[in-house]
């Protein structure tokens, strides 16, 4: 492909983490990796973060993305919940900040409606769509095609941006 | 002193994080450093949290402390609050866990209560007598006293610890 742009989504949460890598040429997806980083839940908070980090920044050098995508994660929670989900969500903006790449950020029913088509699918729909749009894949689920869901939706967004730009 | 154990105490905030640096030789306490970091109201998350982390670290680096604190903010906040509030804390707890220091939380109750003697006193009461205990540390007040305030309360705790251990 040329004109490649690759995006590198992530899908912050307290317990795990998913990443995903796909590259994009125009209307054009591809798929590169994707994972799910865990971390032990009776470790303390900041060594949790200190995993998250370090694995992130480690597969940021490894596949050199061009830009990065992180979902606003839905806040269904207690304050307290949400101040916990808040701290993985910080190390997962800042992962990518700190490497210089320009990092947006997509609220979680944009990141359905651009994947599925409307903005109150469910996960397992979610992933089905990230399987048809990426078809190498494999099977992914969870946080792992969440995390390509939000990459999928910047590639979208990105898209339209150079086409108006153009 | 001898036997001195430098800490950074961190307040973590979503518009201002306090931090502290105090020196501790037994029950004797010894005002180091202390400052605000500010960002940018409309700056992007990812950009304020890389501005956060790159100055924490700076002053980690230049203080070289033992042992870090950090408050567990009290959460009276909507869980969207609590989210981005939560995203300052994780690069609170990020930072010094990064240069391998050992991380302690504390309450802001357990905070208030090891420096003006209750869990309910004021921001003012804590400023006060953040200036009683450390003479040298100026006119500091708002998340600078409570960054100090934290640093104090893990000397005080660590003080316990070491006896129970001699």
């Amino acid at each position: 492909m040329t004109g490649v742009i690759r995006i590198f989504g992530i899908d912050p949460g307290s317990a795990a983490t998913g990443w995903g890598v796909i590259d994009c040429a125009g209307s054009r997806l591809a798929y590169v990796a994707s994972g799910v980083i865990r971390t032990k839940r009776a470790a303390p908070h900041a060594q949790k973060l200190g995993a998250i980090f370090e694995t992130l920044t480690a597969f940021l050098e490894e596949y050199s993305p061009d830009e990065a995508a992180v979902e606003e994660t839905f806040v269904n929670a207690s304050p307290r919940d949400a101040l916990v989900l808040g701290q993985a969500r910080g190390v997962a903006l800042l992962a990518p900040s700190l490497t210089g790449l320009p990092v947006s950020e997509y609220a979680a029913n944009s990141v359905k409606k651009s994947v599925v088509g409307k903005g109150h699918a469910d996960k397992r729909q979610v992933a089905a769509m990230v399987k048809v749009l990426l078809p190498k894949c494999g099977d992914v689920a969870g946080d792992e095609a969440d995390a390509l869901a939000v990459a999928i939706c910047h590639a979208h967004h990105g898209t339209f941006r150079r086409l108006e730009a153009s």
